[in-house]
C-alpha cells in the first residue's frame, strides 16, 4: 500500500547517519510512498529549526505524524526526540516500523514492543527489502 | 504532594550518568516519594535485564509507569526508551519532569511540548532544587 509516512531520525542526539537518512527518503520515495518530513534529512535542518522556536518544532512534527499512516524510523543513533515520536506514533494507532544497523544496541521499548515492527539491516539492499516486506 | 514516580534514565543509550541517576533515585527518596523503577539506577540493570526478554522489559516498564502519578526523565543522555516513556507518560497525564545537565542538547520533542516541564542542572543542589519545586 502506499502511503502517507513520517520519517525520524536523529537530529539533537548526532546527525552521523544524515546520509543514510536521505538513502531512506530516497528509496521510500521510489516506492511510491509520500515522505512528509523529508526536513529530518535535510543537511540544512539545524539552520532553520534556529529560526523557530522549540514550541513550533514541535507543534509541526505532531501535526505530520497525525497525517500520515505510517511512521519509520531508524532507532540506530539513541534518541529522545526519535522515541517519542515512536510512542506517539504507535498510540495513535499508526504503523511503525523501526530499522536500525544490525550492530546498534536498541531499546527494549522498541524490540519487545508488539505494536512496532524492528528490522535489522546491513546494508542499503538489506534496508530496501525490509521497506518493500514490511510497507504494503 | 508525595507522589509514586517512574525514573527514567539510558540503559541501552548509554551508562555514563549512573552515578547521577543514582543520585536522583536517593534525592527522590529523600523528599518522601516512592521511586518505583529503582533497576534503572541499578549497577545491575544489564545483567539481570540479559535474563528477562525485551517483551518482558517493556511490559514491566509500561506496568510500573501505569501505577505512577509522575515520571521524572534525565535527558542528558539521547535514549530511544526515554523518549519512548515520556510520550507515554505524557498521553496518559502523568506529570511529566524532564532534567538535563544544562550543556545538553535536549529534544524540541521535551522542550517545546507544554505537556512536560524541563529543567537544566548545574549541579546535584540545583536537582535537588528543582525536585522540590516542580514535584509537590
Amino acid at each position: 500500500m502506499l502511503m502517507k509516512i513520517f520519517f525520524a531520525g536523529s537530529i539533537r542526539g548526532g546527525r552521523s547517519l544524515l546520509s543514510v537518512y536521505l538513502q531512506i527518503v530516497d528509496i521510500l520515495k521510489s516506492q511510491g510512498h509520500t515522505v512528509v518530513s523529508e526536513h529530518v534529512a535535510s543537511v540544512d535542518l539545524e539552520e532553520r529549526e534556529a529560526k523557530i522556536t522549540d514550541e513550533e518544532i514541535f507543534n509541526n512534527d505532531i501535526g505530520y505524524i497525525d497525517e500520515c499512516e505510517c511512521l519509520v524510523a531508524d532507532v540506530t543513533i539513541p534518541s529522545v526526540g526519535v522515541g517519542y515520536e515512536i510512542c506517539y506514533a504507535a498510540l495513535k494507532g499508526k504503523n511503525v516500523l523501526c530499522v536500525y544497523r544490525d550492530d546498534a544496541n536498541v531499546s527494549a521499548m522498541v524490540r519487545g514492543n508488539n505494536r512496532i515492527i524492528s528490522a535489522p539491516y546491513k546494508n542499503m539492499e538489506e534496508l530496501e527489502k525490509s521497506f518493500t516486506i514490511h510497507l504494503r
